[in-house]
């Protein structure tokens, strides 16, 4: 990975590890990041004034459609770390926005993609984001070097399910449910013991649909796929609302 | 609460309310205030040598046992505040912690207590805090305007209740349930529709026993006290691990 130089027009936050947001490992948790990636993209579009406020004077508001994280350790307890975002490039319909995540000595820890959609408020249908933001975006071009999106499919034939209904707390301001406590649903289809031998390297999430408070909801487990990735997903009734996968590697 | 003067032995940092961590009504969550208090205490502890690392070298850690809140108003989307925090008191058992917050224009909008009590990682039992920490702690003497800790009791006839098991996204470093977690799992007793009237203005919340990865509990919310709050708690079999009141005004 050290060959990748990231592009100037970027966006840095450091972040420091404490106790009482570490795993039951000591490691950053990886809906802890999710929710980093979310806020210093939040960031970085507020600083340029394109960010939820800019939005909203059109009534139209950020999404985030999917999200892919590639991670080779996680920030330690009591330890520093940084992430750094850019812009890669801007269509009618989306926003792809690259992360690279570094420890406290520069040396990158890993690499992450998300697509951003804007929402009509009133309709949720997609807007136009060239004729929003019609000053442009800052794109840079530069893709980070991981795998992009690729398509996920439904989970056909689940091996562990939990039943659950959305709750108060796993509402947003968009009031519908938010992204990472999807992510902390699937993670909770695995076991302490499972993390203690085992952590997460790749993540591949895209949100389909939203779900609302009270959504009664099967978080879904099926085999591995053929790259060797868990594949989960949400579904309501018939509905797949978030599919994802996951790969693992033993820890050292 | 314009008079009370913070003391100088004081430790202060600043927050932003990104939209991606707001809850449904746009405010900051109690939860997340509830886990700023934990890492702005952490934050102080480090910064003068007596957080979990020092405590760590005599084999023992530091738990939250109690939390008080009173808030009378909250941060809003995309707004800055502070939390400002100090040491009342220490004694052998445990170490007493207040907090200011503050709106971006330095209004006091809300106090906090919180009490520590350092264990032995391995029997689980205190140790005595004036053994681990001879040099003692920065104590104030100051106490927050607000009422103290008082007794609280468990919920004698559940009005509801909510059965669940903990899974992995409920467990810290600690190896058991995080504080936020078991406050996440309160404020889920209440619907979105709720806090669009209501909002919370006191939480008492006292941590009696650890619960574990697998734990089956009931979440029980049981009629209002005396002082018109709700009793809630987190019971597994028969004994209550967790015991809280929560106190709420109408919105305007």
């Amino acid at each position: 990975m050290s060959d990748f130089k990231i592009p100037e027009k970027s966006y840095v936050s450091r972040f420091f590890l404490s106790a009482g947001r570490c795993n039951a490992q000591g490691d950053l948790p990886l809906t802890s990041l999710s929710q980093h990636l979310i806020d210093i993209a939040t960031a970085h579009a507020n600083s340029l004034d394109f960010g939820y406020d800019r939005l909203r004077r059109s009534n139209t508001s950020w999404v985030l459609n999917r999200m892919s994280i590639d991670m080779t350790t996680y920030p330690r307890i009591n330890q520093s770390y940084t992430i750094t975002t850019w812009v890669v490039t801007t269509t009618r319909l989306y926003s792809d926005r690259a992360y690279a995540m570094a420890d406290i000595d520069g040396n990158i820890i890993g690499y992450a993609l998300t697509r951003w959609v804007a929402i009509d408020i009133d309709t949720r249908k997609p807007a136009n984001l060239k004729e929003i933001l019609s000053d442009g975006l800052p794109d840079t071009g530069v893709n980070p070097p991981m795998k992009g999106f690729r398509r996920l499919t439904p989970v056909s034939d689940a091996e562990y399910k939990i039943d659950y209904t959305f709750r108060y707390c796993d509402i947003d301001c968009n009031r519908h449910v938010n992204t990472t406590r999807y992510l902390e649903h699937i993670m909770n289809l695995y076991t302490v013991d499972f993390f203690d031998t085992m952590k997460p390297v790749k993540l591949d999430i895209v949100f389909h649909h939203e779900a609302y408070f009270g959504d009664r909801v099967s978080i879904l487990r099926g085999p591995a796929d053929d790259d060797n990735e868990d594949k989960v997903e949400i579904r309501r009734g018939d509905i797949a609302l978030t599919v994802a996968t996951l790969a693992f590697k033993p820890r050292k």
